[in-house]
């Protein structure tokens, strides 16, 4: 795929962030007051955040979660055992506040924003709402790619925008979550075409089916990558999504090159955020040092994804709910990560003596 | 060890929560609207949860940090690479605000208190202290018991007299850190002496002694055991404690049993706290019914004793500060667990169609 809009084209050109504080960063990280080392993966997370803000008083003002919402067209196939009526449903329940990650939002601090990215219903206004579907929902991919690329643009610019929207109200963190019934099925196909990897590494229960239903899922998803052949060796990161996307993935993967373009500290979620992530990191690979990584997940292919793009998630609770509801939970440890760099007294300003090996 | 003051032979006497709500706690949390089981270890959690407070609307009101700072005789012998200086400097870092707990516990909103249960040094009186040291520092168990029996009961009770005091204010969530320059060399003797298992596996680098500091510090505590040989099949619980513990280490094994006692939620920190717990759940063993464990720290032994102990801990961090610094961080996971059983609505209370298996 070439010649997007130029708008799109200068979002797909992130700089890698700047190194030139690494070193001076170690030092502010070294003479905190605690053995050096000793707070682990959060002494790495803080770091980056360093990196990212190219300060040694980092601020994750506003953490902000995106969540967003699409319905996709291979759930006529049956490939899960929830109806599609149920993504609405759980738009509606997260407008009224009783979904996990509305929990989890409130507990934390985090302001929640629900996107309609392209959900086959329609909704009434509302305060945390941002109603802009692309369409009623994907094609079933089966029979034809998912969306036009007409309709994947769309996708990617709203996502960026929903972002840059946040951003200018002064968000420094934030995390995309999404809902759409059916859309392990798309993060499967985007991961097998764009890793390589086996299918049955690629495709996991999503919310539930059993042993019967994952042997249908795949046999489905295997006659989808048939009827869509990758064509060079190197498949068009876009061109997959356009084909085996969902809108909600779409605007995620816009979102996550909007929010590296613009220095956000950005928190991965589960499977089908870190799908739109892969894809994202294809077009352009430095959105990755952006990227703190909330968990591993319980469905299948989140951990082998993880690998292929080098990331250390902070979490390993078992999850497999999506929606964001991983990257809420990381939120507090990387505050904390940042909170330590920014306030935690140094050895010689707070008089404490060091380590007779390295002190005097 | 026999014939503890009334007041301590109550407190050892800790009744396992009631099981009669389990199923009801089950049935709330698989009605909420996600798939069954998809948040994963937070709702083993919430379980918990539900059942210590025997509610399925947990509250957990004013979280509540205690950190019990002690001195250590055995320091004389050069187990640690850190001054026993730097106990009482680190107390005052406390009290200033610039320790990596402060941090933690003011960004998550956690109530932190000071104990300074033997530090070898004076303190100005602070609003945040509570000084009220059992000795200036123990005995060196290498040559004497680290503390007579006098001391342990005073530091059992008074241990258990903090969390009585912020019971009544309220806290229904608390966890407890330490410092005290020495104190891996007391827990790792706790450790071996309780759980029978080979010294090597119980002895760590603490703050961080190098392969000859550690060499050395595992042959002074393999001295140390030899000098206080156990007596009979089961050593007793408190009277190693006399033996191998800090003021500390004591005052936090009555902390864990008074808030067992209470119904409080405890939040079990890293090596040496989780020392303190080992000899509490030798004494009672419902106590660990009252116990989430934050986190498996990179102390040698520390997930040695969690495995002994049966606990799960939520987070790997590569944590191995102390001062409760891991309780603290998994804090907000915790009260997302009990806010998710609390807050979430149910399928039928939002209107979200079940799994097309289990529903009609």
């Amino acid at each position: 795929m070439t010649a997007f809009s130029p708008l799109l084209t200068e979002l797909f050109d992130i700089p890698a962030p700047s190194t030139a504080m690494d070193t001076a960063l170690q030092h502010a990280i070294n003479i905190k007051t605690k053995p050096p080392g000793s707070l682990g993966a959060l002494e790495r997370v803080a770091h980056q955040i360093g990196r990212i803000q190219r300060s040694a008083t980092p601020d994750l003002a506003r953490p902000t979660m995106l969540v967003f919402a699409g319905d996709h067209g291979v759930v006529a196939a049956g490939v899960s055992p929830y109806p599609q009526a149920v993504t609405a449903q759980m738009v509606l329940n997260f407008l009224r506040g009783g979904a996990a990650i509305n929990v989890f939002c409130r507990t934390h601090g985090i302001e929640l924003e629900v996107v309609n990215a392209g959900v086959a219903a329609d909704f009434p206004s509302h305060a945390s709402l941002v109603d802009i579907p692309v369409a009623r929902g994907t094609q079933n991919f089966l029979e034809a790619p998912a969306m036009t690329r007409d309709q994947l643009e769309t996708a990617l610019a709203a996502g960026a925008a929903r972002v840059v929207a946040h951003a200018s109200r002064g968000a420094r963190m934030i995390g995309f979550g999404e809902m759409g019934i059916g859309n392990t099925s798309s993060a499967a196909c985007l991961m097998q075409r764009l890793t390589g990897l086996p299918l049955a590494a690629c495709v996991g229960r999503g919310t539930g089916v059993d042993d019967d239903g994952l042997a249908r899922k795949t046999a489905i998803l295997e006659r989808a990558l048939a009827a869509h052949p990758a064509t060079g060796d190197q498949p068009d990161p876009l061109e997959t999504l356009a084909t085996f996307g969902g809108f909600e993935i779409a605007m995620m993967t816009g979102a996550y090159l909007a929010a590296a373009k613009l220095g956000l500290v950005i928190v991965v979620d589960g499977f089908i955020s870190t799908s739109a992530l892969l894809v994202a990191a294809r077009v352009s690979p430095a959105v990755l040092d952006y990227c703190v990584f909330a968990h591993a997940s319980d469905e299948t292919g989140h951990r082998a994804m993880l690998d292929t793009l080098g990331a250390k998630p902070l979490l390993q609770l078992g999850l497999r709910l999506g929606e964001g509801t991983g990257a809420a939970l990381a939120m507090p440890l990387i505050q904390a990560a940042a909170a330590f760099l920014r306030e935690m007294a140094t050895f010689e300003g707070a008089g404490v003596s060091e380590r007779e090996a390295t002190g005097q």
